[in-house]
């Protein structure tokens, strides 16, 4: 999921109205609730180009809706023309953008006159969605509302990694909830695999980029029951992981050299045992949580290590199929992966849902006939079919009502600041 | 085609002894005749961190047979052993590395000693060759020599750009010799698609990454009969090509703007009309010969701005089935691409051999069941399945018994100094 | 002034108690005056290395007499002992110090706290200070308002330029007051040179890099009657003073070139005229007022049009010997350069105080004798005589009091965020 | 003494033509004797962007006397007129320059072709100096040849860098001769100070940085007999003189952090021991002889850590003044620092020539009243007066027709590829 969003399918959702203001009210309260513990500063600074600043997520999901909803009718009077541009992310059809490094570089608008941004423009929805809508403009909302739930996990991701760099580390949300996550064993679970379908169908919400379904020959495979944990990943460091080049792609190494990487993101040292910077604050890592805030490479050197691979994303959403989307999702409270809490049936695949996103081994790119969508919306997704991963799943830092079986995340290889996680898949 | 090149499988060949030996002359040969013109400073510098001098190249390939066939054997004294460092391209297990930016620092050892260097380990693998030889070794030495006709193309594309950055812009070969291309006309050539199966098989020598053949599902297809044209590629420069970012996949219009692409690579205006630098000095662009040195991003941009896509791999060579492995190849000494002369049957792509490397859309990964070989020689392809795409066909630098339709080529998005095109496709 | 600041001299101070207790109160007031108008988000963000967050200002001023005062006194209790590494600017003898481009990433401590902080402090200070202080004491606490006053300074300048990086170009301080500078006609102003005495003499607080005082001798020169005025660097830009390398040091030609500098900071084209950015929001120049914001290569590229050159600190320094220092300085509320508003006697040098700091030809180096400090007070200023050159005078931002004929400001060469320009002379 | 160098004083010089002709022929047979020993690649190659390629100052050195001298005259034609830009070094009245950085990247002209230049432009020039010289062409020729004895030492500084990144270390010289240097013991050697004259006076020739001759005031101080060793040197290294930042100037241990710099430049561990790079290989440093290749910072370091510190470059003058100038340099052969090998008069510093460069602590400045000479030789010089600091003395690479007691060589002060080291000073 990447600070910047591409576009769904324009045409397709098909909520009642009712529903829709219902989700509208409860998607953008979302958002407020989460940045409520907050002080101005804290939503404000910028901590690195990749991240941006609590204060602009505001901004900037209010901005889609007043500039792809609302600028289209008639009488559109805007909150301040100037943020146009100021909370542009990428959308090269709207006009100017302000450059995304210097997101940390405005103080003002200040907090207060974002609420208020917020405010007026909620309150000019509202009215909206109390009358008759056309299905274009229904379809335009519910990608607004999806585009914020993806902007609610950057808030909590981009604001984690600003506090990791205050050396007083300090807590976003104190206590450690307990989160209803069902017990799996880990094993092997096999797949026959075959020519099947992959993709959305059928009439409910889903980005452009899961679309057209289409058919993928697999050849028979297995994946295991569960993610990799931290204490699994903790073997791989305490085994000279970051210290062997044969067990790294070539680019991977790279970036191990360059940066200077010698243990998973977040971690320290504390005599034998590890630390790493969570949401609740600095903590010991409890080893049978699935490990999170991988990048792509580490994800693969680990497999290597273990001797297996990365599966691909249609392997993941064939297994998927059909599993309940529930687990430690952004409602659990967690805000960190979570253990399994009991037994699970064998031969079924645990945790596919919450906890981490899931590294996958396919390039991010079009399904065969995939069209982005026309004008401006068409950026949403398209554009960025290069150089990027599939992650599959969904993390605790995703909203339940978010995911589906064929959601496809995606982020660059070295990106490492969202919850993501693997699970092994062999032959 | 990296300058650094993973392995094949080990065990394939099946040349008899007497061909292997021919073989083996004359692709050694053949690299010595590439350096023949040049001077001992043409031979040591290096223009970029991407590219090796030729003296460098020289004394790799014949590094590659010293340390994967000849110090396997009893009795091996090497020639020097610092070379063991100094010639190692990418293999970690072989031990040290010369770092690859430093390349251009060696002045020492200098092109006489290499060609030393070479007549030394060739006077051994003739010795060598005459015996009878186990398999592993034969598959080994089959390997060396298709390594080495990959440095061959690398030898001239990496001249040709080290001649670029010199003011007087040397000439590397006086001449414009005519190449024998069938004709074809340009048009849109079908495919039905369907379940097929892609991939390297029988007897002969493949490299490993073309391995293991497996089925893929391919939607209908269609390609163009003929590689874009340096004309075509003007107008898109013409229309503004480079400055609309609207054109361009996320990634790539980055690359633009940091590096301040305007044109193509070697171009230069020259009033209404543009030059480039080939092998031959500078010339002004034929409008219908395949256009080449186009990066990833630049074929992709092209081909949005054209209302088509690239291939994928798979599409590229199911067309490619079949069709004879002839072109303007390095055997034309053209040693730049050539406009078709002739008229070609309806409903066949042409040029699919020779002139331009063509990219695809499909990212450089393993086959289902991909395994690389044991040892340091494993590196030779599975490390740098990351971050790149694959390139199909060949070029006019690339030696004819060096192509299959299975072959697969790979460089990152961004690298344009091969003899690298594009061919459009659509649904 | 640098943003950090080394020691003056330990033992000199001679104020009655009473007036220093005075002094601490008014200057520390000063401080959060100019903080006063700022939201928290103002004073919380960094818009390059060189500069700080306000917050941060406020913060370490503190620390400096925290750490330098009330620590080496029995029973100190910190305010927060995580304090001592984060608004330590340098101070290697006082331990770790947060790096200085990460102040901009700390949205805690948030601004009430630090402002608790500065409470805290200067509660204990005032009971300190109605006691009887030894003369040390004394000397540490003037020096740490002198130190304070510099970075009032800092905090005008900083942020100045982090305003200017918000598009909508905030404006700090609405209005635009006139400040009673006495007239005086531009003309040269010859001086017979000779073996001089230069540096601080006396009792009065100096830092330690104005000691000791010795002997230069100056050949005779001449200074221009006032600095460059706006206008006149108009006239330099509109004839091409930033594409012609003829006029530049070769150093300061890298700079143009790499930075891509087409005119002098916070500069706007507006047709044919220009703007720039203000405390009090984007203006027209006004042509008779100094110009401001220069580097040295600028300051020095500007010289050679004019066929004159910088002078030397000590030319300066024997002009403004015994000229009352007062003009266009932080108390007249300008917060910008104003003009000369009458006339003033012939033969003297106008404006040598206040509305901008002129760069001289000196580099900043040890006079001969000069000895820092003991201890972790004595980096204040010696460890940065090194590739940067001496202003004198002031500017529209120096407090009153904190100037002296001897006081030497310092900046690399091409520092341009700080009010800073130049005043001609030649031999 | 930078690569590239600035102009004398056009009117000076006084030699009889015969004299003049001599010099010419031999200042040029040194050049090429230098070369000698040298291959093709070793002389094409550039290991810096501050070093040359041997092949560019053999050209350069040629483009000189071409330029300023030849193409003055009537009836001139260019060796090739390309030369004009390609060996330009920076000077912007003559027009474009090839990139500095890219000098490197030119396999043609092949060292023949510049030998061939060479020997046209000096047929050129003796039918020339055969003929009577005016005043100014004769002053050209005399700067000509000291351009060229700069660039003398440059060859040998900058192929000995390239020869050290090469693993093999090849040997430029073999063998290690004696040098005469009158031995002198190490002790303080007191000098009163005062009001006295400096730079240069008389009709021998000298650069214009060298002029005017003015008077300076000196307070009393002490130079130490004889340069720092190796072995003092050493004794600071493993004291932690590259751990210790409070040894450092600011901006020196920025230099040290950032390069990671842990010891001198070449210096490698053997054990305890320590080696280093020299023109005739490897070598265990030797302690009694002239520490060299350190740079500013790290000589002023070495200076604090030693209770000391740099003098300034008139102290130097003051105490060379009458000095013969004698001592261990080119003519030597030694190619390297030696040690004093017998007793010296006391209160009479030693190796004050020849040895190493010794870092002043004064900045690269005008004298006052400086003038650079009319036209693009003014370049020569006066554009590099910022950033630098002066060395006096010459170095065991300086020709000894070279060196004055006026002399001002200039280097920046992360300069360490020079024979530069440091002689102690206090007051």
């Amino acid at each position: 999921m990447r600070p910047h969003r591409p576009d769904p399918r324009s045409d397709s959702a098909a909520r009642p109205a009712t529903a829709l203001a219902n989700a509208y009210a409860a998607v953008r309260a979302q958002s407020e609730a989460l940045a409520a513990p907050l002080s101005p500063e804290d939503c404000a600074l910028q901590s690195m180009p990749d991240a941006s600043p609590v204060k602009w997520h505001l901004a900037h999901t209010t901005w889609f809706f007043e500039t792809f909803v609302l600028a289209e009718r008639e009488g559109f009077v805007p909150f301040d023309p100037a943020f146009r541009v100021l909370f542009n992310s990428y959308y090269v059809g709207v006009g100017e953008r302000h450059p995304r490094p210097e997101r940390g570089l405005l103080s003002r608008p200040d907090l207060a006159t974002v609420r208020a941004y917020r405010a007026r423009v909620d309150a000019a929805m509202r009215v909206l969605l109390a009358t008759g809508l056309d299905s274009k403009t229904a379809a335009r909302i519910e990608l607004g509302l999806n585009h914020e739930q993806q902007h609610q996990e950057l808030i909590l991701t981009d604001l984690k990694h600003l506090f990791s760099r205050n050396p007083a580390e300090p807590v976003y949300r104190a206590g450690w909830p307990l989160a209803p996550v069902r017990p799996r064993r880990a094993d092997w679970v096999g797949h026959a695999g075959g020519l099947e379908a992959f993709g959305h169908q059928g009439d409910g919400f889903a980005f452009d980029n899961e679309l057209p379904r289409h058919r993928v020959f697999l050849e028979p495979f297995a994946l295991a029951s569960r993610p990799v944990t931290h204490g699994e990943f903790a073997a791989f460091v305490d085994d000279g992981g970051y210290r062997r080049p044969e067990l790294w792609l070539s680019a991977g190494w790279d970036v191990v050299a360059t940066r200077g990487w010698t243990a998973p993101l977040y971690w320290e040292r504390d005599g034998a045992a590890w630390t790493t910077f969570t949401l609740h604050g600095r903590a010991a890592i409890d080893a049978h949580t699935p490990m999170c805030h991988l990048s792509f490479f580490e994800a693969d050197a680990y497999a290597r290590w273990a001797g297996a691979r990365l599966p691909t994303e249609f392997e993941w959403e064939l297994a998927a199929r059909d599993a309940p989307i529930e687990g430690n999702l952004l409602e659990s409270g967690a805000l960190h992966p979570m253990p399994l809490d009991g037994d699970t049936p064998p031969g079924v695949p645990a945790q596919l849902y919450g906890d981490v996103w899931e590294w996958t081994r396919s390039d991010y790119g079009p399904y065969p006939g995939y069209a982005p969508a026309e004008g401006a919306i068409g950026e949403y997704n398209g554009k960025f079919m290069a150089g990027q991963y599939v992650l599959r799943g969904g993390s605790c830092a995703t909203p339940r009502s978010h995911l589906r079986e064929t959601y496809r995340n995606f982020f660059p290889p070295d990106a490492r600041w969202q919850f993501s996680g693997v699970r092994l898949a062999r032959n």
